[in-house]
């Protein structure tokens, strides 16, 4: 024991009920070190932060470095010196330290004085941007910008459980199809009025399935209310949202059956085909060519949308982006001052603007599959509140909730 | 009844056990129509084809129509007559009539004589190249080319099911957890010495989740043994295997929890760095960077790969196509000459693969989701044998059958 | 070839559109065997049925009775031959060359009649009482019973695909998250009209997760409104159904989260505890303690209930069943005269009750899973509807379609 | 504030690495409440217990009782007061407010003695037999036993986090696909050598699908080594494997495809009917009818099995306890002793036997659904580490596991 290697940390904020000191106890266990609580002052009340110093003790140099590294993840803080810096190698080349960002809010300390990064999101670097740190993505790095460096004078807040646990708290981190799903719907709709309230924007990320399952017109709705702000997807729903605009209830087989029938995906084609003569949806909209439907919609009222390319796409659509990485940036402008997030049965979208997003926007994530939820939590969402249910039927209630007004 | 419109049409082949009669029979009806088979002469045997001549009658010209697309997608044959074209009115836009290929075997009637469409495959246009109509999607038709239009003078031949009643065919269209999964594997390796030694190829497209399961070694032998001819995938699988590659055991919690830990994610990051900075996986190979791992066997056997870009890629590593059209046209290249095709445990790839390849191509899809082969199935890759299992189980069952010479 | 041995069989029915023929074909090559037909007469519409005598060729005996035996189970018949019949050697043993009866309608030879046999359902015995055939399940045959033996003498009758397809027919056998939801359960209304007006019996087998997600009031409503007939489920449905009429408000918590908290299972059992007090359901109800629910509305409107008990039960309520093979012989009583079939989220019930129908009701199995109906049609019940969504959904639009007077 | 209600509480135990605390200060705040900490010492290493005093407030009586009912649960303990009592009413019927358990150690204060509570299982009450106080199931408790009240006088004991990252703490309450399934069942092997070190039992409870998915001859295998030493299940998973072992490879069809073939369920029943006939199980293995199979070890090696009847069973055999009660009573007689659980994707099962285990019994619930172990957690088995894997790889990889010796 004489010969550990060993360091103090000092942790300030919702220690407890944000589940913080339970997890730095574990990572220094699962690691293969040790601990003692030095100091340690509790939150008197549900308001008050709690307070507490730490040493930890690891079997040698290499094993606290992890530690450390792990625990800063939670918001421990050791030495009080400034983060080190070291210029990116090429475009889009990270030199090998770099500390790689998480979704919650990060400070990083500059010639002494703690700075908030900008546009706060995961697996980022830290960028020194005018003398403020940026969380940017890998490939945005331009050779020679500043890029911090993992190690002391970096600082995250882990997202604190809501304390009001009246709208999306109360449940966070669980996932199941045993809940009372109008229970469920009735707080996003609160969420979302709140949201709206605050100057915040909602965004919405639908994936097919919102069409086949029928929810499509409830989506419209709510796109006609202005409550969507932005609609963040890909070809295929808007896809399928315009071909059921377009060829009506000749479609018709397919909407009835759900089966894929003999040259039924003709349908699909000949809806890309025609918007895609006009020139894309705006044109398709303003030519008569698509009279309803959530496209529709967003073209009438100027709700902006984003339709990023994938590798199934058929056509696709000229509005389509079909350049990943372009589409990915598209997203994050898209994205800025979101509030709140709306993932509607689309897992591959889910995922990714679950990357793009900072842990404090409110996230419900929508599925008939509890698997999808599950693996938003496990690549960092964990702010998304699964709801194992059909989206045709969240939409409609929400659609109703969002009638009701609050008591 | 006497002011019904009627046709009559014929049909040869496997009617009865493929199940294209019975299939016939239901789109007349559903579609509000009636039938009177004229002739019919069955098979005798399970090797003669069968044929029939069958009137059908509708209320109108309109709904005869419709019937008669359905039927012919069923291989109907009625007026003989060539196949009308047009032009394509731009690039990428084709005339409103223009037919919609399946992914069964077309053939195109010109000048009197039916010649067999070149690169089978579903939902594109028939565009006539040097004489030869191509299946070509929509996005890829130059301007002023001849597309095929919808009408008479255009032939499928559904697939037949297999008369080898033990190899695949025996479940095709099943999908279930509860069968014995260990006699699915052992068909599966049988396949594949049947396409080997065909001269035919295996394609290969792997998810993440073959990495997470524990599947990546069984499946890094398999391509050593050189049973992969071409690998297609994404990003993620690629940085998954490399990670586990170059971050050796360090990555450990991850691969010990499944969960992502704090700061875990930078070792995904870190690879891709690690990778990119060498100029590719090719490179990362050659400099000793990757030393084992499914990419690591792929680069030194020779085995091609294509990873196509999507929106939720980390990175991406350079040699991501993050261009998703061309991408599509990558994974197209790729796929010809392919005789067996395992898609595991990836949606998106899956279903985006299953756009691209003839319906004669023998596939299986594992996964843990019986939604998965459902969804490829409902999107008209009925090939598709569904194996509803752990991708690491299947892949080391698979490495052990193709090592037990066959009886 | 010369030494195989032969027989001629002949099918009369709807054998392309029910599917039959194509089978026929698969389950002789399957097993080895080869055939020729020597005549066949196909309905010229689709009223009409088809005709066909075929020639079955095996290796040896054996492998012929293998395939007789599977043809006949299509409806094949060969030899025209009385039914053999052995005493049943002990109360529930059966003679080992016993038939094995299927759920469709199934008529035994006897005395050169043809006699339809009663109480038509899969994996019984058929038992020779007063002279007509009963199907009887194993355990309830006595001691003596003529038992009806495999061989000739036996005929059924495949369920033939519905020719209404705006009803239940134009999906048997799809099971897909993917389908418009909202149609689907308009004609599972309309199918309700009609069982209703053709005096048959609506037969509701609800689980648990009907009150969890909300669907509680919605199966109230249709009770109330005489939309049920009768309630076959267990304890678990019923005592959650009390405990939310009981503990009310105060129960809040688990309606609230969905989460099993600490402590909340005590309501659980203190429902159960007080309606056993008053000596059960029924006097809970009429002493007021039960005052909303299902159960109550089924008390009240005289539907009658069964709980069936399991070996997961808290309690169990005094109106359960416990003996699990009386609780059976409980659950056919009351299906008699059953016409259509709700299952909704209850994998044990479905499966135990799609053992007691006739295969001629017309039944819908709810499940936010696709593997519930899948193992369904996996164990015989192939009549079974899939649709995949969540019960509450299902129940609140179902409720309002019951409402919409038909066109 | 100051008509407030207030109540002191105190707390002792692993608080923090336990969730303790949080799940504390989560319930005064969701039931409306306030806390104050007045004393809280940390433990200051990874082995000392910390200790708190927390004064809790509520606007009245009856909020102050419910949060002081739910903190009880966390092993909260206010005023130091021996539990009342009060004698059943009836065979059956408990006091209205009766305390009913958790599956976490209880202690019950008499006489100013902290006593430990004997067979410790939830939902059951706390019944006084012989001076010590009994976890007994509702229907077992006789008309005037005296039965523990809620309220002070009764402290559980909550589970504490394994110290042993190693072995099965890792990730409890975890559930998910994407894990490395060979790190978990490796983790599974060494639980078992260590319960079997220990002198304690391993419980087998599984499914049909273990038979199914071609999981019986490594599960037959494991009982041939003794590594089992009780199994519980149902009459399923029995007649699966007997008819596997009877009609050996004729049952062919169904274990070869899959598939529920015409007439295949026969041998379902023919199974039943020759065991039965020679009396049962054991007899069947003595008569030398049964060979193989994991009964048939069992029988061998006199390891006990329980089948409890179900309302889908056919037959059943003649070992089945039928009524549910009874079979209740012997599934918990045959869990004495118990170390570890496997349950093997078996839902109804499962979750019966995680209402008879007290919690410190090491479980692990493998099944193909996440929806399985979410479902298990729900109702309180929060132990239960869910594998979302194939129950035949499980099964297989667990067999190579326990022949490898621990380094």
């Amino acid at each position: 024991m004489a010969e550990m290697v060993r360091e103090t940390l000092t942790l300030e904020g919702h220690l407890i009920d944000s589940d913080i000191l339970r997890r730095v106890f574990d990572r220094v266990v699962e690691e293969g070190g040790e601990f003692e609580v030095q100091e340690f002052r509790v939150g008197r009340t549900n308001d008050e932060p709690s307070y507490t110093r730490i040493e930890v003790r690891a079997r040698d140099e290499e094993g606290l470095d992890h530690i450390l590294e792990a625990l800063r993840y939670l918001g421990a803080t050791s030495q009080v010196a400034d983060c080190r810096f070291a210029p990116a190698e090429q475009d889009g080349i990270l030199p090998d330290d770099f500390y790689s960002t998480t979704n919650f809010d990060t400070s990083v300390r500059i010639d002494g004085r703690w700075v908030t990064a900008a546009d706060q999101k995961m697996d980022s670097a830290l960028v020194l941007r005018e003398g403020v740190p940026h969380c940017v993505k890998q490939r945005q790095v331009r050779q020679g910008e500043k890029v911090a460096l993992r190690g002391p004078g970096i600082r995250v807040r882990p997202l604190e459980r809501s304390r009001d646990y009246a709208v999306f708290g109360f449940m966070s981190n669980d996932v199941s199809a045993e809940v009372n799903k109008a229970i469920v719907i009735r707080a996003a709709a609160r969420e979302m009025k709140r949201v709206r309230a605050a100057g915040e924007r909602i965004v919405v990320v639908p994936g097919p399935a919102v069409v086949h399952s029928g929810g499509a017109p409830a989506l419209a709705g709510l796109v006609r209310d202005r409550w969507v702000d932005v609609i963040l997807t890909g070809n295929a729903f808007a896809v399928h949202d315009l071909e059921k605009a377009i060829v009506g209830t000749s479609l018709g087989v397919c909407q009835t059956s759900g089966r894929s029938v003999e040259g039924g995906s003709r349908n699909h084609l000949y809806a890309i085909n025609a918007v895609n003569r006009l020139g894309g949806v705006r044109q398709a909209v303003e030519a008569g060519l698509v009279k309803s439907g959530v496209m529709y919609e967003a073209v009438r009222h100027g709700t902006p949308f984003v339709l990023a390319g994938s590798i199934r796409d058929d056509g696709p659509l000229n509005d389509v982006v079909t350049d990943t990485v372009v589409a990915q940036k598209a997203y994050l402008e898209a994205l800025r001052g979101a509030g709140c997030c709306l993932m509607l049965a689309s897992a591959l979208h889910s995922i990714a603007i679950g990357n793009l997003l900072p842990a404090r926007v409110r996230t419900i994530c929508v599925d008939m599959l509890e698997s999808v939820p599950v693996k938003l939590g496990n690549r960092g969402t964990m702010q998304a509140i699964g709801l194992v249910t059909d989206v045709g039927y969240f939409l409609e209630r929400l659609a109703v909730e969002l009638q009701t007004p609050l008591p």
